[in-house]
């Protein structure tokens, strides 16, 4: 425990985004996303949502402003055309962790997992919502 | 030992299932297969047949529904056409964990191993029956 | 992911307990304990309370029958001889658990953090209160 | 798999006991054992009795002929005196391997432990009776 | 780096010290302290001076409130009952980091050096003072 | 040492072969044969004889009968269509141990090297005669 | 701490410059850098300036004589033909080490982290000036 | 292989005698002897002679002529006061090799197998040979 | 330090020889050759002279005589046609040790770099000489 | 290598003198000292004499003021209250180093072993000169 730092981030995820530099990519994984498989860093918060780390962490790392989608969802197999449910609440939270609009890219299942290969590493939490996978992007702190 | 855990699930073989996510599958092994040779990840239960395993592992692994094929098994070499005797336990354990009726693809011998290689990992038995090994496919556990 | 397992429970949780025997115990501990310090095997639960931990934990976990105190907690510094307030709802679940009363024994401080070192290993959690660790010794599953 | 090797002796177990020299002790221990805290090696046979693992091991293990007692059982906590219903089936597979009447020693409980722990390694079985643990003292196989 | 977290602690210290806990101790240690030699955890800070360790690690490091001396310093050998001339900055930042007096305590050099080995860990810096070694033991995060 | 092993099979060589499935290869390499550099997985034999680790392992090690040479020697480079003196004494060894003709394959210096990279592992004998490396195939033990 | 030695230069950093050899590449890394991704080898010197290590490394560092730019920054993504302000400091670094002009190279970014990956190591640095990053590439130290 | 290596030094075993030093000591073990549990280094030698060990060794491998006893063998349990038959071999190999006579030391059994711990390494032969274990404690090579 | 190897060879070099066959390469580098980057196993021999290495490997170390070039050199880039003044004191060791003309072939930088790659291992001098590094081949030692 | 430093000091070396503190104490090794035995790290320098490496180190490495002898030798056995030869060339290469007399202590040579395992490591040279071993304290480097 340290101050200043929610405590549900683990030193082992604090370790993990203070790592990472620009451009470097995390996947907050669902329940029943295959993490294992598909992580280069695998670090668990299971029993947790996803909307709980994504917080957390957001108020410790900046988002990209270099792309056009500092962040990206797993496209619906079943309603390729509609949101999941709970995209909403993580819409509403990276709004308000950058102060301004984040566009979401939407990405076809498996071209997910593939590029979940090619991130940093994945927080494997408890999430059960369907479809509640995200990724996020690092972007820079300016010089002051 | 646990309370509700089949006993014949060792840790290991309880840890590799918990960490396995939609998608992931795992191959349950007859004494023959080259198991060292073909495993990412390997477990071993020397000694047991591959239904008692499957058995107990179906009871906490969900078999994945959005595939045709959640089961695989190897094609015979020697008669490329009939099933081999022991695959008729296995449709009734697969139906019967699942409440449904699950088709199994076969698999010629050498694209077997191949994509024995890519699964999340393999249980290694003391099966003696010939063509005595199985692939499941893991499922999704659907928000409650 | 797994059915029949509480989802709280990582997959290295779900491991430790799995591997220990009979007279084995496992620390869960408040997110002020020193765990690393203490801990011959750490589970980090960082973000979830002790409460939510126990009693998941205890769906799997049989407690030791044949010691007087299956359960233990740190004796508070500051009030030796009163209970925690957190204490009520440990002792609610270790008796549902078990379903007969559960005596629960005081350590000091200096001594539980030997004992800690002893045990199979520490769970550590994010609880915040003060007092919040707890001690549990694995009992018997007896011949069917 | 090999010729003339029980399929039961998992390759670690085989390796286990090709290793042992005169004087070794290996503990086969029943499924409520603390294995992973009092074992130097572990060999995990999960779902296997103790009886079945112990005549397979005595198929290519010499018993130690220089000491009064190469076999050991956990004295029994409820009634000191009086043997465990399993021991029966140990002698007669003690004595039917060697040829000759096999004394075996009885060894309180915790003292058990501590002297597992200075055995040359423990197999983990899912033996489900009470006090069913047993060590076993390795001989010399004479010039020939 | 990170929003919030002074970018003179790097990913490793920072993990260091999020992994304490109540009665955990770090030494922050200058350029001539033998710190591979007696450190449990080292941590490198080459070419920064003590307080500016000091000062960023205590924005995230509560001091301990449960003792009389939540940090210490090495006695000089030269002139032991004088105080060395950098230790005034530390009391200055120890003072108002905790926003109360922070009495220091004075460790006789290999008395020293032998706490030093049972701390959680050592962080090696390049400052240039003779004398500058520090000690600080973690406090409690208070339940909200 | 164990009993019917022949003590000339290392713990180290006994797991190897036990290890090995259907269609699994092992190279018996001889002196000068480079075998740290193309071996997945090496057991060393200095000072022994091919034939003597040969009639050893094909005393628990079954040859595959799917194919049509389950044993496989090097070309020679000085006289590529002869035998070398060597090859008689395997060829009585194989034939011997399986009870039938075993037809042996002669496979060129380099593309041996590529093939013993593909291998199971390579044992690393005291062979002094020249040509004097061997590939076996391991192969089925069927049901009882 | 040694002679001769800059003590902002940890034994870690100069272990790494004293293994490179002709030709090798080292990045000095600013604090936005991707630089766990992107190294072969990682030295830490968070909280330092590029400028304070490049003098540093260059004080023992001979630079490639053999090759027309022994040195390249990252091209500048929004000012794509204008220099970086701290560029100026590093010309004048790099000219009074070697007492010659030396030819500075622009590299795109993408471009610039795949050789990255190609060089030796990555030391990362808190150099908060955006553009910041710098390769160096090592010479020969001419016989005497 | 190398050129004026007796053939039956593995890589292994030449890289432990190369790294003793004067009064460290080796043990050549006998097949029965339990090497894994008393060596802190082990060099298998399966299927090998002691004698032939022994002579390959003491080609490259000076005794220390520091002490009364360079050597040492395991006294008899049957018959304390007795030679081994084989230890003649030794002696003619020990004397052999020094050019002089070299005293044999007799160790109790259990006080054999502590000393072995303490040695640089531990030598399993396959000798069959009861009481064929010898101890050789490595000299110094004058300067020139 | 053992008899009748050159004292130059550490353990760890006297082991990588031992442990090449027929057809694998060693580099012999010098000071300036970018070793870590270039090898797959590294021995250290800093400070020693490329010709007092050569000397002492080819006591050991037999040429092999199925090529038409057993050695080569880094063809130098300033004078591409022209020896580097070493190479005569290489020709003459070479063509010592073996007692036969040693051709030697001459290799372009880079593509150098490529093959050093691939050989077995490179060792580290201190050779001043610009173009020192050489590569030798093992051969075969004959059957007696 | 690197501009300014003896290239006799490996990679290894250089690092290890340069992780040493105030009071740790270093071992340069003759050929037959029981390095691997009793060190606690090792670096190797096979082929040199000790007053070559020893001063080579004293050009970076401060010797300790605090200390009565910063220096020690092994006591000859054979003639316990001669010096040994080779050490006056160490006392002049100490005293020159440091520009004042050091006063080298003797230690039996039991003792010197025992002292070594408690050294920060030990330098393996190839001096051939009986009773060259050296221990050197490190100190202090005072503030600018």
């Amino acid at each position: 425990m340290l101050k200043k730092i929610p405590p549900i981030l683990s030193p082992e995820l604090l370790y993990t985004i203070a790592q990472m530099g620009h451009g470097d990519e995390l996947v907050i994984a669902d329940a029943n996303f295959p993490a294992v498989t598909n992580a280069k860093r695998l670090v668990r918060a299971d029993g947790h949502s996803v909307p709980a780390i994504l917080e957390a962490v957001l108020q410790l790392f900046p988002l990209d402003s270099y792309v056009d989608h500092p962040a990206a969802v797993m496209r619906r197999v079943d309603k390729p055309g509609e949101p999941a449910p709970i995209w909403d609440e993580y819409q509403r939270i990276l709004d308000s962790a950058e102060g301004r609009h984040i566009a979401i890219e939407q990405v076809e299942r498996f071209a997910f997992y593939e590029r979940a290969k090619t991130t940093f590493g994945v927080v494997a939490t408890g999430e059960g919502a369907l479809y509640g996978n995200i990724i996020i992007k690092k972007g820079v702190i300016p010089p002051k």
